[in-house]
């Protein structure tokens, strides 16, 4: 089993959560890839700069400017400072970005009714180089930056990322992709954290939508987990980062499969 | 053979410089290793971030603000584009800190008179990674930074880390160091830039030295490429940037050996 985990922002923020979230990886035994978000240090290290943050839609527009930013503290800082914690928790990692040993080759995003900037559509990852590094026994931890193959860098969705490099690992290995954010799983009733759903499948999740009982923030996570276990993955957990060690026993989390 | 080459800030900091460097190092043919430094580049950010930089007898005292910034432009978005650039010029490359795959362990330099803050001094180089890269057909793209294995990053000499890869690699094969710098190599009349002295031993960089006739910043360069020598390394090339085809046919530089 090859275990793809994605930690996001309201973790890396924290240096108590993501020390305790960093232990709970290096103990996993087996294979395991670690994929990182970052954006809001990123949005902190602009703010500083003077740079203001250009958005649409809610989402990030990414200049040159912006990119580098998201270039420095997510493939740099949050990265490298994630590589040398789990060396000295005894877990050898390589820190990376997808334009290292070509990993992860994107379309810079086309221009429609928004120019979203460097901004990079994911089309192709290269699970051998992946799997070799998970066979000598180094953990691939992978930034939220791709490339065109051109020279470009691009500011990529860590979700995505995750997802498609369990996808592309899927052909040597059963994966379990594991989404950590901040509640215990995906909530039947939003304000109730007790009230976590153990598992949904595609026919579950569709009824809970018609219904109108899936927050509007976690739709698109389901949706893309339902799609990423349709591409050979064999289940997508969502759960919180502190309880790790229960999601990899099956005791925690919502498991879409 | 294999290459293990070093440029400095001011090729780093020239993007017509950079991109014409890159396109001869792509073309090298074999095995390479890339070195750089990028505290020029550092600075600019530690200015623009109103963080006063500290010097003690000229050499820079690497706070924990520092550090950071030296992680975020080193090991972020110079190794990062360094990388992307070559993949467009069909070198494939992967971009490390010595925290990467435990590449680079060092010691915190210990404070004497002076407290030079997060500095790493070199304890030990994993050649077995580094050559497993060089057999994949990656060229490992090294950053200035790397760790005590306690979780640690440290700001380490990009001159070093070179002179040590190097050592650590003549385990496996006859390794070529080649510093770059601006001038064409060790000059015999400092403003003589035709006064190329093109191969030079320990007994005659010992004799120069006698007769004060080698430039005071170059000493340093010369004595640790000595010692590499002695250490394994066939021979250390000192020579500019732009003439490293000759460098490699042997037609530019001054040889070390």
């Amino acid at each position: 089993m090859i275990y793809v985990i994605k930690i996001g922002g309201n973790i890396i923020d924290n240096p108590d959560k993501l020390n305790g979230f960093l232990s709970h990886f290096a103990a996993i035994k087996g294979h395991k890839v670690l994929a990182h978000g970052g954006g809001k240090v990123a949005s902190q290290l602009a703010e500083k700069l003077l740079m203001p943050q250009k958005m649409v839609q809610g989402r990030r527009v990414t200049d040159a400017e912006t990119l580098d930013v998201i270039t420095m503290v997510c493939a740099g800082l949050i990265n490298k400072n994630i590589v040398a914690d789990l060396s000295a928790l005894g877990c050898m990692s390589l820190g990376v970005c997808g334009a290292d040993a070509d990993l992860i080759l994107a379309d810079k995003r086309p221009v429609k009714e928004v120019d979203y900037g460097f901004v990079g559509d994911i089309k192709h990852v290269n699970g051998n180089v992946l799997f070799g590094w998970l066979s000598q026994g180094i953990s691939p931890v992978i930034s939220p930056v791709s490339h065109d193959g051109q020279g470009q860098l691009l500011n990529t969705n860590a979700d995505t990322i995750a997802s498609v490099v369990a996808t592309a690992l899927s052909a040597y290995d059963s994966v379990s992709l594991i989404y950590c954010f901040e509640k215990m799983g995906v909530l039947l009733h939003v304000d109730d954290d007790t009230s976590v759903i153990p598992t949904l499948n595609e026919e579950q999740i569709e009824k809970l939508k018609n219904e109108g009982l899936i927050h509007s923030g976690m739709l698109p996570k389901l949706e893309n987990a339902i799609k990423t276990v349709k591409q050979g993955v064999e289940s997508v957990v969502i759960g919180h980062a502190d309880a790790l060690p229960d999601i990899i026993l099956g005791k925690s989390g919502t498991k879409i499969s």
